[in-house]
């Protein structure tokens, strides 16, 4: 389906037909070269904001190539793991000066507790007694990343702290991604206890398959917004029933849209375009069948499109740069 | 979805126009009264037979308001915590008594243990002697909700026990509900071991997200019945499409109507309107593609719409007031 | 849905109407007799190889009555069954032995390990002190069936040996099946691990409801294949909704058709007929939405009708009567 959807929205772009094969595609983007070819891509994806996690490495900023601002999103398993490895002593203390400093320049923080423990993260945050024997397992074992369920369950209650303080969402990756998952312990609902049992603000990214498991979290709790991103690049031509799936219980102002592209310009105007075209498919057949006015529809539109990720962060109208156009 | 559902088909009912406003329906229905707005919206919803639920509290009594007949639902839960609040001595068999003394003038009974301990219902009733310490436990909490599991399996295998005696189907609450639920533990395949070893009728109600779940349990199983109730209010414009999920793999003569209304009469004006609607869509689009033919398609909706229910409550027909009109 | 879908699609080959009465198809088929039936509807069918699962009893060759070339597929937990029902010594290499013998002669394995204890099997196969226990266990139990967690363990990972070093996949029932099964235990996520562990080549069978948790391995996992197999026929005119939602994530070389067709000839007729006419409503769908061009959507039915299946199963070519027409 992905690659279905690149030869058709992003080929002509590029300047070729709708649908050129991928060879002819792979063919012209060499031809162009990477700069251009992703000036081109972000630009046409008409995005005003990029919010950007900088723990997946590199440091692109798609504001520079296509336009628009561009606001940090902190990974928090990044920020513990820079700091075991250079040997910090005190490490626990370490983090949280290092997570609240990087939030004060962020628009939101974001966690893979997905890839590592799984989202069954306990409501409570681990004793002192116990985190203590835990850091000190995982500095022992060596190991770069952090696996330790403890200290992990410790650092997404740091996160969702300084996301209170700072008014920050906390983001958690759940649903589909990288084959290192493991799908069964992505399935939001493993975190209904954590949400019930914290104030922060929490977005769930991507879901499928269960966009539908998100969509119930976001009816029922009053702080919990569902964010698709990466799913429809994805699904491609499927992405209005992914999306029509998870507004059947959603709240239409708990519902945001993203790109999550990553590696890959062609994701990010994938994520724009697809939205836009099937949220417009969506809304033109309710509109259709008299299930909401045409005014109904632009502002569903523009809540999910905009309006309900400006109202979450903050931080995007506070940042410098954020006057809005 | 549940918004724009009642301003589509409720609005009307009120005389505003579809989709007016909130506001504008808020006012409406202040100015019209409560009971007119509930008798306007329950008669338009043309049901015959009302099936209420009177351990959820209130005594409104729908058929007094909306036409038709009313009947009892039991919940189990009710019963046992009533008598716990009393302090009756011998509290087992005190509600052994009320169940069967309750039950035979009721069309079903009902347990909302999803919300509790969760669907996971141990297929054999809990030893004599691992009760009598649970009903102590419970007692000396002074909980005066059921929230031992032991007890709970008790008073659940008890009601499938009466149930099965009276010929009374027991309902199940599954799936989405409010925020004290769990979700995870509200899915329908939780009660498989439970389904297999009983012999009485099982109802599972809501389901959404799990009607297909529900549905297999449907197909399966011949003791099982669907009835997606709550999930077509919620879910608005995407109800057929709900419905259509459901409808694979659920056997037709194994699905039943029901609106699952509770605190406002729009919600069983939604359930009624619809159901109608978008079984009645499902079935324009089967008919078009040559799925079946109109005799075919009359049959199905009346079966899930009524006779389904009819046959599955056998009290519907033995109570004094229920001559079929 | 079943029943529309044979009235709808098998009456005809019959010679009747189509949407017949079932009554009319029951004297129809008993007119014409099972063998005229059979071949009238497997002819129809237009299936060039048939792949069979012979340890579910019969010897039914459905090449013979339908045309096309049939294939076997050896279904593991018969191979282990017979030869504990003979009191075989040595039993474990026994298996091994007869399961290299069959499958020299075969295109794929088969599990049901579903059934049984359910697809969470080990990553690593069990150690041999636990695993000569276990055997006596099975053995000193008289349960015909091998019910034994651990034998059945040995048996998947022998089998995946197997299939690897003879270029062999091998199949896993999942998904909606018999009611002797526990549907939970039979969401493919539960093979995670042994997915990641093995190099064997898997193909996951009917998945129904799980059928997005299927299409996730196959986007995750090079050596994994999903057949949706049993699930057409079974949901009739919801067939196409349920291939779309598999081709959601699936890449469309790694999604294979099957009929999985037993006991009556109609199933193999609906599961080749529908997979059509449904795959094919998909695609006009995509091409008027301009997802792809003609060219790409005969490819697609090319690879998921037949040409997946060839390149996966290398024994379709190899075995003396495969000659490709």
């Amino acid at each position: 389906m992905l690659g279905l959807a690149v030869r058709q929205w992003c080929a002509p772009v590029l300047g070729l037909e709708p649908l050129a094969t991928a060879r002819d595609y792979l063919e012209r983007r060499a031809e162009l070269g990477w700069r251009e070819a992703t000036t081109r891509l972000l630009t046409a994806a008409e995005v005003s904001d990029w919010l950007v996690d900088t723990g997946y490495g590199g440091d692109a900023s798609p504001g520079d190539l296509g336009g628009g601002r561009t606001h940090e999103v902190v990974r928090v398993e990044q920020v513990a793991e820079q700091l075991a490895a250079t040997g910090t002593a005190g490490l626990l203390d370490a983090v949280r000066i290092k997570l609240r400093e990087r939030a004060e320049h962020a628009v939101a923080l974001k966690t893979v507790v997905a890839y590592r423990g799984g989202l069954e993260v306990p409501p409570d945050p681990p004793s002192r007694v116990g985190l203590r024997a835990a850091v000190d397992d995982w500095l022992r074992s060596g190991d770069p990343r952090l696996r330790n369920h403890v200290v992990h369950a410790w650092l997404v209650h740091e996160a969702a702290r300084v996301g209170m303080e700072l008014g920050l969402p906390l983001q958690f990756h759940t649903g589909f991604g990288d084959p290192d998952l493991h799908l069964r312990t992505a399935d939001p609902l493993l975190l209904t206890d954590f949400i019930r049992a914290t104030e922060c603000q929490v977005v769930l990214l991507h879901c499928w398959p269960f966009h539908r498991h998100a969509a119930y979290l976001a009816h029922a709790f009053p702080n919990v917004s569902v964010d698709i991103g990466l799913t429809l690049p994805f699904t491609g031509a499927r992405a209005a029933a992914v999306l029509a799936e998870t507004l059947e219980l959603a709240p239409f102002d708990a519902v945001l849209y993203s790109s999550d592209g990553c590696d890959l310009p062609e994701l990010h105007h994938l994520g724009a375009v697809l939205f836009r075209h099937h949220l417009g498919l969506l809304l033109d057949e309710w509109l259709a069948a008299g299930t909401l006015t045409a005014a109904d529809a632009e502002r569903l539109a523009e809540s999910i499109g905009a309006d309900n990720a400006r109202r979450l962060h903050s931080g995007l109208s506070r940042s410098p740069a954020a006057d809005r156009p």
